[in-house]
């Protein structure tokens, strides 16, 4: 049985500003000044990031007890590499990210084999890694025009 | 030349919320109550729409005078399908989405087959598009166990 989410996206009048709204959540985009935005709002590539730090955070709430896992703190520090040159144009590089590294970080008193065996299970279950790491079929459903 | 976005992000003390900072701005993300949640913030996978659609119409403001399109409005329906059971274990589906569809929709004088050329080249050259069609490299670089 599938769920579907949705999200509709508007183009602001200036610049590069951008209102999305899904679930109810807005949240503005924009780009900093250097990429010729105005840095009203965060930028696509860094809550990418945000996205999939706060998934396999969330998953970590939801399992922590099935695998005896408790923690006081969880934090990860998430960070991925791309080369402007591809969005920009300039050279045959792919546009999108070339990697995303991540570390967790746990309070816990279980042991590190316990929290590694845990960190593995999360990457392999949050929706936003199995989506990034394996890939998802996209499809332009139409074009309209008014 | 590899450029590097990063995000810092901490899951707070009670349910599902998790706050998140990259480039300067905070995202709050929550589940909905169905999930577990407090529906307190955006949840992962609809602000994953939101940040895929955004990063579209930026690309779109980037390179329409390149393209001599113009528009007075440009504006994104997206959707995407997952199947709750492989978050939840339920089933061996894979977790992450399994399709995602997007709509454009121009305000402009080009005709239909100059914004279908745009929306192509558009598709192709965002890089949260390219992410997610062609994936990404994932690294977990260390659990710090505190």
């Amino acid at each position: 049985m599938l769920t579907t989410f949705t999200s509709k996206v508007t183009k602001l009048k200036d610049g590069m500003q951008v209102d999305t709204e899904a679930n109810g959540f807005k949240i503005l985009f924009d780009e900093p000044e250097k990429m010729g935005g105005t840095n009203q709002g965060i930028n696509p590539m860094s809550a990418l990031l945000s996205v999939l730090g706060a998934c396999q955070a969330i998953v970590a709430s939801m399992y922590a007890k099935k695998f005896n896992i408790e923690f006081s703190d969880f934090s990860l520090e998430i960070e991925g590499d791309m080369d402007m040159a591809g969005v920009m144009g300039k050279a045959e590089v792919r546009s999108g990210f070339q990697e995303i590294r991540f570390k967790m970080h746990f309070t816990s008193d279980n042991t590190e084999e316990e929290l590694k065996t845990f960190a593995k299970f999360i990457e392999k279950t949050c929706p936003i890694s199995d989506s990034l790491a394996n890939g998802v079929k996209l499809v332009n459903t139409g074009i309209i025009k008014n």
